[in-house]
């Protein structure tokens, strides 16, 4: 891709040399074809001496010489190098093929111009949009509908009863669409017997699912992940939960059964929500914290911290008071 | 399943229109081969507009006019839609089939009447019993014992040294029977050396495991999974772990090496336990909580509560007065 | 191998039948191949009575009749032990072989010596040294390095830019080298874009990773995991995370990015590391305690506990001072 088209695509304006670029890099990293990325100023002699052919950088860098390096200024150019890695990333042409290995059931519809690799198990009467592509040793259930640009990495289960939109990535040893954990005491046995687990997961556009995270179908209806959603690793979500849009989740945290996150919460890893919880829409959920079952936490932008959840100006006075008690004593 | 068949089954009273049901279903799902059930009479009309052909209804409804559905009477409308889920799924044929992918040791005894499924591997000397379904891309480790009805979803990974009972569901990605973690440091070099792991794993009848839990086999002797024993996604079950019947663990709970945990104990989400804790019979432990090494936790109903683990009204008063104390200051 | 020259290579002085012995076992499993250990002289006449061929033991043990076993003195038994187990491992044969159903590229380069399980899937351009194992079910991506005597032992994830070192485990489920979770918000949209997670995963020599852990690729640079590290089950480690020699993890820990952890530190279950942390060397973590972003912890052999993670002595003055005041309210 031209640095010039390049610019037009992650909205920076381009100056100096017109090169062909078609990777993202580090300094360390960068041949001719890359584009590196400047965020300090102090930064911007290092860029200026690595190899790369672009360089995106602040609006406000001063720089007497480019060396010939295209030069695509941005107010932000962190977010203008997370755009110019999406951007030559889709530039890659995606090579439609059925590996020989793989076993696709004749009637799973799987688009011409998808890629299927080694090993991989597509059942019976699943459909696979167009461009995507499923890696060695995936399981794709029957029924199973993955929409387009979709990349599912290697060794993915997809369980009967899923749905995915575009440009959904899984990574490796994902479960998506398991059964959910759901019992019922016999009071006169002591035995726990298995609720059904019958209903559906619903996954939008634009979503990312982390290596070996765990996402259960729901119950009786469907579990659902909206739009533009961001799963860190090994993250359970529960049977029936809803999670609105652009929530970003970190690694290892817990989501019981019927929670419910709003758009554009963020929380952070090891939390733990208990079942039927509401986290409403810009909550942040500081790492390690605890919601009990049916709260709600509700505050654009406040973060919250420590089980039971509460505002982390709260959570630290009561640590700096127990601390000085304890001191005393 | 006749609904008078399906009413003795789950012990229920059976009234109205004898129909043939096939399976359970959500109120919106529900067609005329559908049994849903109510558990409050608000719900009570919404079943009666479904599709369904019979209802699981409490004994003190009162219904005017059935429209033609099964009604199946009953004190605890939960566990007995969960006992038709269960009746029903058991008469869902199960075809004895190894498919042509699948790799089985010809020493391996697979009982006429299994399924295997793509792309699995079944090692020398194995045993898998009666109507056992092992699924798409599962690894099964010489010697290893699978007894009947069992349910190996996909991608499970079962070492050697490993044998379960009856009726055992094991869901995608699990690892079984894996080395535990042990080492011994050689204070001369700083180095960790492996202590052996060369013990085995017993799982028991009607256990669930869940999604990419692992749980270890034992170091010299054994790991132990008791009957009815429920864990939940992400679990991790230490070497020499010692759990009873119909104990019940949410998901990322993580339970260290030579832990017991007895009968119907009751464990929450993201709880740890040390290694060599007692946790006795009955016991409930909440969410996220943590127990020291060596430590014996007691109370038969008793919910515990923080780190370290303590009755919950304890736990709950020290909250509430470091909030005063907090505020005060 | 004869007692005698196992006694040499764990470094105890042998007396006695001079046996051939060929596997570490439980008294209980103990045949005259095997040899068994005693920590504590109550342990001796269980030892004696078993069917054992060779016996560790302290160096001050009393033993009137030896019945003919090996006697194996040492001033560490347990250290010992795991050392003939590490000993008696290594000299079973591997045979070098690639199953029929693996797939292994024409450009891979795999040591003549190298066991491929079935199929496992190795990619164009990998390498893997002598002796190593790729059980079944392993996806090895393009130009991965592994080097010698390595395990993989099944159903493994292993990357692109991933390289490891010699004797390197890898249970069952693990994935190596995924892409780490860095996104960058827009604030015009609220939509997450993907930072570029082109960097890559370096493993030393010596290192045990668990089941179902999962280990990102740096972003623009490395991840590294230096010689020794064991790693247990269920462990998330971020982008750019550096591990320094001898530090052990216990499962369901929690590194986020950037983070160093300095040689010899021990952590423990359920830990929850913030990004950009620096755990100085021989620090010792406690289960389920948290560290902040940013926070440097240190005190060479200090336990810490609670999050925010404190000296042990101070956090349980702390608990116990809030404890002493509630129960006066």
């Amino acid at each position: 891709m031209r640095s010039t088209e390049l610019a037009e695509r992650i909205g920076a304006s381009c100056e100096g040399g017109d090169v062909e670029l078609s990777e993202v890099a580090s300094f360390t990293e960068a041949a001719a074809q890359s584009v590196v990325f400047v965020e300090h100023s102090r930064f911007l002699s290092g860029a200026l001496a690595s190899g790369a052919g672009g360089i995106i950088v602040p609006v406000d860098s001063e720089i007497a010489n480019a060396r010939g390096k295209a030069l695509l200024w941005t107010r932000n150019p962190r977010l203008a190098f997370a755009l110019a890695g999406e951007a030559l990333a889709r530039s890659e042409a995606q090579v439609g093929q059925v590996n020989a290995s793989a076993i696709v059931a004749p009637s799973a519809e799987v688009h011409a111009t998808c890629r299927v690799d080694e090993l991989s198990v597509v059942g019976a009467g699943a459909s696979i949009g167009a461009r995507s592509h499923v890696g060695p040793g995936c399981v794709i259930g029957p029924g199973v509908v993955i929409g387009e640009d979709c990349n599912l990495v290697a060794r993915v289960t997809v369980y009967s009863g899923t749905s995915m939109g575009d440009r959904v990535t899984v990574k490796a040893g994902a479960v998506l669409g398991g059964d959910g954990f759901g019992f019922v005491p016999d009071p006169a046995t002591g035995r726990f017997h298995k609720f059904p687990q019958i209903g559906r997961l619903e996954i939008g556009n634009d979503v990312e699912i982390g290596a070996n995270t765990t996402i259960d179908r729901g119950a009786l209806d469907a579990t659902v992940i909206g739009d533009g959603v961001k799963l860190d690793n090994l993250i359970q979500v529960g049977h029936n939960v809803r999670i609105g849009r652009n929530v970003v989740v970190a690694s290892q945290t817990g989501i019981s059964g019927s929670t419910v996150i709003e758009d554009g919460a963020i929380i952070g890893g090891q939390v733990g929500l208990g079942d039927h919880v509401l986290i409403e829409s810009g909550v942040i959920l500081g790492s390690q914290c605890g919601v009990p079952s049916k709260k709600v936490v509700r505050g654009k932008g406040v973060v919250f911290w420590g089980t039971p959840a509460r505002p982390l100006g709260e959570y630290l006075k009561e640590l700096a008071t127990l601390a000085r008690i304890a001191r005393k004593k």
